[in-house]
């Protein structure tokens, strides 16, 4: 499948293309084609598969797939430039808005959620919200095996079901079905929540595992 | 440490009492003093441990701390009981409300969290909110070796440490401080949360990790 990383030259862009290129075409997307081919070939030679680089817009007319590696700060604008190259086409949200009060961690949106902004704009796609929990840096580390459940919210059956596949398609990560979008707020919450754990408990780097 | 449970005649009160046993003196509590006696010698045969029962308020005057393993809907009356006999004791709310949305579980209050209730009735307690997530099913398989994170609120370090040191005493349970009692809430939101991934993956009992 040919994957999209819009924004894709973060830390966590770097993590989804190294992981993802074992079994799927991955396109590096930026507002700077020039900065995305340039890390597309870094990372080409990192992970001996190939791996390509062009403008967000380029990149999501040329995928299946397309993965939102962009800031947790969301802007509308930016969305509107790839909606219509994304007709169609599965996307995937990671976005977290996170804000702070009281020293506290918290989804920074009043109601609603990040992805739900994501589907109202890509009205035309079919959006999931996945990959939230998943810290960058050990997702970048492409030497660390990894072990991390992915909860998913999709509005209906079949789109979860690629969006799974997607994630599936990673060693070490298994995707769970979490709800319809309208769910989502629950689980871009968990980011937030893992963020407090982690710095309450001197903890670094946390994910969850859903276990018996 | 003494420990209480009241209304601990159920399967999680149950659990709480066969795990909790080996290192501390467990007492059941009950609305019906002759069922909790009733159960504690059962499971004092069980564990080879004495456990002792008695009315809820009986054992709430006798244990340095009590956890309320009471169903998840909350009786105010029934805290307005046990208010006196915990007076400057450690009290453990596992509570959570939960409601069902379009087939999907919430947490059943609108705002704020049981725990919040749950201290300012009991307000002369030192109050946690934590063990929300442990399956109660897997809890009272007593020769089941478990291995889950338990998030803990309280409002201050030195509760939390009280509330971590019984968690702690039982085998496989790791405390992870988790805020205080205003974060609840969305510590109390993982049980739902938790319910909706199970169902929708046809998975049991589930529970939490926090991994790296």
């Amino acid at each position: 499948m040919k994957v999209a990383l819009i924004g894709g030259t973060g830390t966590f862009g770097r993590g989804m293309a190294l992981r993802l290129a074992a079994s799927n075409d991955v396109l590096i997307g930026s507002r700077d084609a020039t900065k995305a081919m340039n890390r597309a070939l870094e990372l080409s030679r990192l992970s001996n598969h190939t791996i390509a680089g062009d403008s967000n817009a380029v990149v999501a007319g040329q995928c299946d797939a397309a993965i939102l590696a962009v800031p947790e700060t969301l802007d509308p604008g930016f969305l509107e430039e790839i909606a219509r190259p994304l007709v169609g086409k599965l996307v995937i949200s990671p976005i977290v808005p996170i804000g702070v009060i009281h020293g506290r961690f918290v989804h920074a949106l009043a109601q609603g959620s990040a992805v739900e902004t994501v589907a109202s704009v890509l009205a035309e796609s079919r959006v999931a919200a996945a990959l939230h929990t998943i810290p960058a840096a050990t997702l970048a580390d492409s030497a660390r095996r990894i072990d991390f459940d992915v909860l998913v919210c999709a509005n209906s059956q079949e789109v979860y079901n690629e969006c799974a596949k997607v994630i599936a398609s990673m060693d070490g990560v298994r995707p769970l079905y979490a709800g319809t979008l309208s769910d989502a707020r629950g689980i871009e919450s968990l980011t937030p929540l893992i963020l407090n754990v982690a710095k309450l408990n001197h903890l670094r780097n946390l994910s969850i595992k859903f276990v018996t």
